[in-house]
């Protein structure tokens, strides 16, 4: 990725936040005065530079921040949950999905694994185990020619983090890229991605409201590489559709009529 | 497979029929008289035999015959709709689902691809090209040592059929396993493998309301073999949970308490 | 797997043992009296019993004890071999990648990872990071409904390994199953599944001849249901060949008459 | 890709052409007046301009062009052979295969499937199903978010083919991308990515002495995203190694000394 210059216009980037630990506990605000989600920002701005333009939105904005309008010019959603993801509206979820399979690229950070979005473009419980005991967490890279690993040290190490462990009961991913460690022996596939419709999804899970870890250098960095990634390089953001085809010709498809045919 | 006696209780197989087509399209009763699912589930039997015990149930049946006593009794449901996929109740989808993800297999054939619990579980549009004009579709096995394989010609012809073609907008398969070619050029990924929670789950594309598919050897061999793939080999039914796991305390996980400290 | 009784002739498992340490040195004859690999091959027994034949063969054998005729005979191989590796003869390598090709099962367990039959099916170095100082080796499981993780506790733990990190230079595996870390905080993918022609291999990383690995139960049972699960499922044993075939005649190969026409 | 302008040095490319059939078959000589590598050449360099420097070098070149200092020099190698595998001598065969694992990208075209070195990575006997009757050749993608896949039309189409069918005797790639069918009603899986060692690595079969393949548009197109796509992205060309590394020190991995203590 180095090296290249996009002359094209950068990469629209929205980060989502929660934002409510930020509101009513002293300790995160500590951590993460302006909100987790302008720390997220930041570490991507501080990567990619005039390559990107990121923008934030929360749950408290009206319709989260997530109308037709901004999805339709975003390239890349990064998306921060926890503690509320039940008042994400049904419809806000819907019209994320319909962007995704599209072709929206989507970044799931942390807690996210139980946002609705997660759990309607996996198709499973997304359930695990966890425990927030300042664990030491190390960050394996097992897929070191992909382009989200490039500039990763292998490990790379996370002082104290909450603990994700196995099982997660996720689709086995397209790529597996990072397992993390924790100090007391658990083990989590903490960097994968999957492919959903015209869309690509990271899951990313190195992250936590009462720890640090989103000014840390190589999580910043782990996450300016999947913005990259997961822009699409399709032209336009198009869902795919169910059409009928005449024999011999592949292009012109055409609607469906109905399913009976009286 | 061959060569091994279950000496257990058998499979339990259900086979769900939306049986509408057969009510309403004199040329589908005429090829399937008792309806498609009898037609299904007479093909498991004759393969099977005493190994497995199958029972059909259809859209028009009280809560669709998938109520939470079926389900829990269920090893492996067969899923076969079309023209009513917007019929099947939301609440019956859910449950479905949730057994699926808490172990039991599920078979997904030909149109139920568009049904509502395949796209739960897949989490895209699962959208294809299409054409019914008597195609040739010859299968082939790409995963030659998969044991829904076992004993199917490489390729088997089918004489005439609708054609599904790619895209077909899945997640990529955990196993693929049959490829399918049409007369008209069109390909399709016809056999894939997918896990979901504890749950196996095989969609297999051959099969058609206006062709006599079902009654085909070849595809009733794979149907059957589908059925003892997907059912679990784990003890007991119960969908995967998040629980925290205090540290070195690696088997007795406790609830959670709610995502805000206050 | 359980509860299902095999009517057919037993698995014919052959383990094949370096047996090089057990001879030079006391440390690993406290452990492994008469070798590892009647360690290994007892615990085979222990958990498979009528259902299986295991013998054992060792590098000082004639032909390393692999011939023809043994191969022939053999459903699945078992492989532990460390300190001599390149003491195992060219042919032999050939001759056991050439029967894996056509449908024998092979385990390669702990330090066969840098044997040559294993390099030579996967086609990479196989190296790794390694460190011999009495770390405890948790072993999780991330695929819980594979035959392979049955009946295996999550996590289970060996007391004291060798420890075995990533990166692990191997292709991405059909299946991972198991993960490991380690007291230092490394992790490994130690247990992978491969296809390759029509054989099924089982990579499983615990195990040394420094530490009593394979005295211990779960460690057993996780080798046997490697067994089991590595027997082809295919009728005979034949390697993939490479056939012409005339248009409509999709059965009858021909064989191939040289590259160049004239 | 487009839009996207590379500022720093050209990726170098080399295509290894056998350069047989050209010699002594006048039929292949019409279509390929300065041997197939030049053709192939041209269609890189016809796609990515200054972003590539590609030279060709041929099987009766001293070592088959491939010295060390050449191989060292390539970010990517081409490779099509088809009538003379077995004259490539093992060494350069064990160079090139050094040089993949650590780093140097591989594209494998066509014939290429039998070669040595692609037989070396796959660990499998690479064998296929094949006809050369004039079929023609309908390529599908089949994921299209793939680098690879961007630009291409869905289906493209190759008005006459060799035909290489099913089962092709390969490890399940890390990536599917293309499928391709045949007049015949074959299916192929065309397009497939595989990492080993730090190389990437793409099959595309399309291509045959005997029809213009490389000349078409579409295939050229493959081709240059393919060259992209292998090159490395990490910033030297180094193999994996076995090292042993002590507790706390993630870093500083120290050398085998034996694997026999005494």
């Amino acid at each position: 990725m180095s090296g290249i210059t996009n002359t094209e216009t950068p990469i629209n980037v929205v980060v989502w936040g929660e934002n409510r630990h930020e509101q009513v506990e002293q300790s995160v605000r500590d951590i993460y005065p302006n909100g987790m989600h302008t720390t997220i920002k930041e570490g991507i701005e501080e990567n990619l530079g005039s390559d990107v333009q990121v923008t934030t939105v929360t749950l408290d904005d009206p319709e989260h921040g997530l109308t037709e309008e901004v999805l339709a010019a975003t390239d890349v959603l990064v998306w921060w949950g926890h503690a509320a993801h039940d008042e994400v509206s049904d419809e806000v979820v819907e019209r994320v999905h319909k962007h995704v399979l599209a072709g929206m690229g989507l970044l799931v950070l942390h807690s996210g694994h139980w946002s609705k979005i997660f759990g309607k473009l996996m198709g499973t419980s997304c359930t695990l185990r966890w425990r927030s005991e300042q664990d030491r967490e190390l960050v394996w890279t097992v897929d070191p020619t992909h382009p989200i690993a490039q500039g990763i040290p292998h490990p790379f190490i996370i002082p104290a983090q909450e603990m994700y462990g196995e099982y997660f009961d996720v689709p086995a991913p397209d790529e597996l890229i990072f397992l993390s460690t924790f100090t007391g022996g658990e083990v989590f596939r903490s960097g994968m991605t999957y492919r959903r419709g015209f869309g690509k999804i990271f899951f990313f899970s190195p992250g936590d409201q009462d720890y640090p870890v989103y000014h840390q250098k190589e999580v910043r960095k782990v996450i300016a590489n999947g913005v990259q990634w997961a822009k699409t390089l399709r032209p336009e953001r198009a869902a795919p559709v169910l059409l009928r085809y005449e024999t011999e010709d592949f292009y012109n498809g055409h609607g469906y009529q109905g399913a009976i045919s009286n």
